[in-house]
């Protein structure tokens, strides 16, 4: 426990030196929206922020924002390290109390774009680090920092930088960005993400709009479209897609499912309050709405539209129908298998006309519950904040995750600063003191025990 | 033929005259969405022009644009012609050769917002009453304008004005604003329009929208919105709302069956062609077609939305999901009784939480091919134009005519000096100046053969 108590005390003495670096981090304007000079800038002051501590850094990029690659460690085992110093663009600016990109401390609170996605997060597992090279040889341990500057824009290109560097991101063991304290401080820790298939489903009829009053022999799309997606999915929201719940992976239903029967059923209902619902899709309730929610894919609508949308009444038969359909699928199943069944069910119905434009498009990713950087981080978690972590199987949104367990097979596990409070994407983002100095602990504390599995 | 021939005499000689009064009428910016002090201006000016030819005026209005009121004569038979003085906006303004506010004449045509829909016939309709102002006692005929100044925003206050101002608007027979020349040489008449009921739809989910992460639980309206639209209208066209045909006239369903029979298909196929169909809805082809665009209800999405409907991708689960319908009565239909049973179609459907919010609700008008207004006017038009016209029983389109043939009960026909080429609502809007000349003849010849018949 030398190590251990050395890190803590460490961490406990200089926490105040990181939130000095997340206030350098936070006065980058490195909004990946904006694509401005801000994101090599800041990826460039990580870099030498890094160098300063002895690690080998590089930029990588392949045609967006660089990636800062950095490297310490002569160790057999490897941890991988994955954030993104991109933010969310800080509109509507009207909304903030305080400036975005300049670090606010008010009341055990600090203020700033970005400090709970994903700075905090970088500065708080920089100062983890500190608190361990001294004795990185004696842990036989490695530790390698991905950190990408196009997150928040869906990581368009980090698929071919890291594909370019396989061997480089290879680690027994990674960090996923985020993670947060729930409402009962215990820590939430995903264990993976849905996948991303987005298209943008097109019907046509005439060449352009035309006067409704042509509506008893001019062909309105919008009623084909009406009729298309009542075929895609029951009232009840079992999907018709041909095949689609064949490839699920068994494996992961079963031990995912072992994970939702002691989750905390309270934040559901909780939501469901907020929401004004007065019942899920198809009546679901407590384990079975976290299982549908963490295990099973999704298809929805994300938009919908035809003719005219604005207020008050205009009368046109539209010559586009055109629906965003977001489906996000789950261990096993693969995005491509599903696009091809979409078209061909699509063209069985009689939609063979339908223009089916692919917006996005990949796989699940999720790192079983056993892996020794998962078992390392519940592990820490339950000391650092004495509560039995809060494990979800699958985050109900997606990420590209998939680029490091699937590809680069590296297993992750996630942590994070943030809380139920902290607003992210949102104005007045935030994280609270106490949270930023635990959360490096975590981080330190799962390192050493990840040496010791 | 000694009124008919000095009648003509004198429109041939003087016709230039009507063309300054039409550039007069043009230069004010009487623009009903735009609610100027122009439209009153405009209005005056009318008042003015009729009263120094003896017509007795007066403006009235009802919280919106004056109406101008004015009536020559003291014949036991009274003609009411309609017109309105406001135009639609001059936008997109750098698609205009002209100044739109400018009358511009150039190889025969004279160009101008207004000059088709509907200035030019209010100028050509006062040289016809000219040509006949000293034979109006021999001719046993009084004439009254009704010249509204709000029917490009769908006259919302024009049911008031004459609810008030029955006995003064009733008549013998009434001659509507427009009507137009075909392609071959021959004028369309309409006999009437449809009614509108427009409503608005709107299904709820959640109070707000929610990340698409959430799908799996949280109900999407975009998906009861699709069920909804398919209850409402067969693929082949059918509407389904309950007792939707039920009160449809069969008297005018028979007459206006004999017209179609005796129309035209050539505008039918160059109309497929320009807007790039294949088919007309449910495979419809020549007097079948007709007979559904011009005697038939229909029944139209015009508007269709839910969640994000940008460019590009968002994910989101909608709130809310809307779609705005409208729907056209035919004579007989009574659109209150439409309303009543959609809604309670919804509510057994199990869509009772469906908001249906109206926008516009009236009925049809029709006046029958045998009154003495439209025989007089077909007459006419056969001897001005040299060819049989082309009656159409119900324009596609909606029109305010039931407020004068339903409850002030006159006959009306339609007539007008615009053409197939005259871009009414649309940049660089013109009328021949040809036309513009037999237009007011044609005016002239039905009013003789009106007190003839």
């Amino acid at each position: 426990m030398e190590v251990r108590s050395r890190s803590f005390e460490f961490i406990s003495k200089n926490y105040r030196n990181y939130i000095d670096l997340l206030k350098n981090l936070v006065s980058f304007r490195s909004v990946a929206a904006w694509g401005t000079e801000d994101l090599r800038a800041c990826a460039e002051y990580i870099a030498e922020v890094l160098r300063e501590r002895g690690f080998s850094t590089f930029l990588k990029s392949a045609g967006g924002a660089p990636a800062v690659f950095a490297e310490i460690g002569k160790g057999s085992r490897a941890v991988l390290i994955y954030n993104h110093y991109d933010v969310q663009p800080p509109d509507p600016l009207e909304l903030w109390e305080s400036d975005p990109f300049k670090l606010t401390i008010k009341d055990g609170l600090i203020f700033g774009r970005g400090v709970a996605d994903n700075k905090g997060n970088i500065a708080a597992r920089i100062g983890a680090i500190d608190s361990l090279l001294d004795y990185l040889d004696d842990l036989d341990l490695k530790v390698k920092f991905l950190i990408e500057g196009e997150e928040e824009i869906g990581s368009p290109t980090l698929n071919s930088i890291v594909s370019e560097m396989l061997d480089w991101v290879r680690a027994d063991g990674g960090i996923w960005e985020t993670g947060y304290l729930r409402r009962n401080g215990s820590l939430s820790i995903s264990l993976g993400f849905k996948g991303m298939l987005y298209v943008e489903v097109i019907l046509r009829g005439a060449s352009r709009d035309v006067h409704s009053g042509m509506a008893p022999i001019v062909p309105n799309p919008a009623w084909r479209m009406a009729r298309l997606l009542t075929k895609l999915k029951t009232e009840d929201g079992k999907i018709l897609v041909p095949g689609f719940y064949d490839d699920i992976d068994p494996e992961f239903v079963r031990t995912a499912e072992e994970l939702i029967m002691k989750m905390n059923l309270e934040e559901l209902e909780e939501m469901k309050e907020e929401l004004g619902l007065k019942e899920f899709v198809g009546g679901l309730r407590g384990f079975e709405a976290l299982k549908e929610l963490h295990t099973k894919p999704s298809l929805n609508v994300s938009g919908l539209y035809a003719g005219y949308t604005g207020k008050g009444s205009k009368t046109v038969v539209p010559s586009i129908a055109g629906a965003k359909i977001d489906i996000r699928p789950v261990p096993g199943q693969k995005p491509e298998k599903i696009l091809e069944n979409l078209r061909r069910y699509l063209s069985e119905l009689g939609f063979s006309d339908a223009e089916v434009v692919v917006r996005s498009m990949y796989p699940a990713g999720y790192t079983k519950p056993g892996e020794a950087i998962v078992r390392a981080s519940v592990e820490a978690a339950r000391e650092v904040y004495g509560l039995d972590p809060e494990i979800i199987p699958l985050s109900g949104g997606s990420g590209p995750i998939y680029i490091f367990t699937n590809i680069a097979k590296v297993p992750m596990t996630g942590a994070g600063v943030g809380y139920y409070g902290s607003r992210n994407h949102a104005p007045n983002e935030n994280i609270r003191e106490r949270d930023f100095l635990l959360g490096m602990k975590h981080v330190a504390l799962t390192l050493l025990k990840f040496t010791q599995i």
